[in-house]
């Protein structure tokens, strides 16, 4: 089959890769319908991980086409999304709603690869999630953010305890950051502040929920956003960046006893204890649990309640993906989706 | 009147202070009954922040002398506890349970100094507690406990979401950490770990509720506890000791979606975002929200539900001050109690 492989940093091919099967009874090989590049497979693109030969990605939709004997909750011939966390959803971990902490989680992109026409997904039944039915086209790319970006955003409101008649500043306009504005909309949010500068994005932002654009960065950002609510600072928070300055920003914008969430992280930054122990915060982030949001997302997006798949303002079939790659990296692309 | 001052790191005298009176009509002028030195003002005589003759002290009880004009929740005679942090118990972050970030907040440490024989307590309404009467004289040390490092351990439960049910590990035990095992025994954890070396601490830990007792350390202190909770780590994790080890130990001792409570933290920590963000768990801290917590626990400390006084294991007249911070400087006294 053709998939995805980065050879190094910044060496993107499609190439033929080994035909997935069924390793364990838990698996499932499904066919893919269309996957996504990742904000972080740049990480690897651009040298700042390591990489040598990796087959990529880890967001996927696709068709069921064999199960392991011990599959029971997927059946060949199911539409599915699957998290990019693998997860069994039955440990107490999962069970409490952390199945990016599953005690058997592994990460997707070292073990799926999901950028290809085939995937073999490990604990199918804990990680995968059958829609009602076969989807309609125009749904697909929607489906497709349900596997990380829109969970990832959801989450990030979730942390950062969004609520109706909550004030919620979201730090960034990338993918996850206008799914965050969206989650905020959903749970009823009074006041959504979206930290942009980017023009189109902007748009996005306002047509996702946002009430009020920010383009102040660093202190400040955060004395804007005081400024809009009366000096406090607001309720919840949701990080969505990852660079040092985005997560001080976040932590700055956060009232006292407010809610910060965040979702992504990056190898250098180094958070003074003192400055987030001062700021008073809860603080609560890490890879999202998507699969916890995966069956209401799933319905929402079926119901037609929000269509999350407009974050993808460019879509290439899988043989072109180095071009994909190309365009997010120069930012000429916020979200790209393969088709297969 | 007689107050403690310290002069410059390791310089504490006993000598003629001002006496307090009323600057503003929120204010309150209380007479001493007792105060105490805490863990943070060995900052100063260390030398680890600077300190040029500043009047110490931010724990406190005694009975009002005077109040301004517009004081109507305590009046003269009655005996009061307050709060480390001033608040006015009103504004939204108040009523929101964080008066520790109260708009009007100001620390004790810089307006109060309470090792004296009076005190002005600004926002008198706002950060005093009368008790329901004169308490007996053995009440008083754990009145006193109150003001600060009870409210402060109760506080790093609370912020670790401890509960019924819950395992719970604290780290440190030193008096904020005994008193985050008094307050998780009082809500019902099922295990509560106690992190100490020191076996006259872990005597006083077991005697406030531990259950085990962890001895090892950082990264082996981490595996204690997986290992005493099923390899998952702790529901609920208390940081009570500030430095960089602890903080991380209590970040590694959590489990994926666990709650942390971090009620102190020196000044040169520096947290690996990385590692928090894998980590995947809830950080709530920073000065303790004391005044929230004060009506319940004076009523507990009233009907001798609890008795956190016993933290003080040295009690001294105030004129002796100097021999009660070399004393906790040497770790001779875990906390001290002055007698005014």
């Amino acid at each position: 089959m053709r998939g995805v492989v980065m050879h190094s940093a910044g060496d993107v091919r499609v190439e033929d890769r080994t035909d997935p099967k069924i390793v364990e009874p838990t698996d499932a090989v499904i066919r893919l319908t269309a996957t996504c590049i990742c904000g972080s497979d740049l990480w690897p693109y651009r040298g700042v991980v390591d990489v040598d030969r990796q087959a990529m990605g880890h967001e996927y939709v696709g068709v069921v086409e064999e199960v392991g004997a011990e599959v029971k909750n997927v059946k060949v011939g199911d539409f599915v999304v699957g998290s990019f966390v693998i997860s069994d959803n039955t440990c107490e971990i999962c069970q409490a709603g952390y199945q990016s902490q599953c005690v058997q989680r592994q990460f997707a992109d070292q073990v799926v690869g999901s950028q290809a026409e085939r995937a073999r997904i490990p604990l199918a039944d804990g990680t995968l999630v059958a829609t009602p039915g076969q989807p309609e086209r125009e749904l697909i790319p929607s489906l497709l953010a349900a596997s990380d970006v829109l969970g990832t955003g959801w989450y990030g409101a979730v942390a950062a305890q969004v609520g109706p008649g909550k004030t919620v500043a979201v730090v960034g306009d990338g993918a996850v950051g206008l799914m965050a504005i969206l989650a905020a909309k959903q749970v009823g949010a009074e006041r959504i502040m979206a930290m942009s500068r980017h023009p189109e994005r902007q748009r996005l932002a306002r047509y996702y929920g946002a009430t009020d654009i920010v383009e102040e960065r660093g202190d400040e950002g955060v004395a804007k956003i005081k400024e809009l609510t009366g000096g406090l600072g607001a309720h919840s928070v949701v990080e969505a960046v990852g660079t040092q300055e985005a997560f001080m920003q976040a932590v700055g914008a956060t009232r006292g006893g407010g809610h910060m969430g965040f979702v992504g992280v990056n190898y250098d930054v180094q958070i003074p204890g003192i400055d987030l122990f001062f700021a008073g915060i809860h603080a609560e982030g890490g890879p999202a649990p998507v699969r916890r949001f995966l069956p209401e997302l799933i319905r929402k997006i079926w119901n037609r309640e929000i269509d999350p798949g407009k974050v993808f303002d460019l879509t290439l079939p899988l043989d072109q993906a180095a071009e994909g790659y190309e365009a997010m990296d120069e930012r000429r692309a916020t979200k790209v989706l393969l088709t297969v």
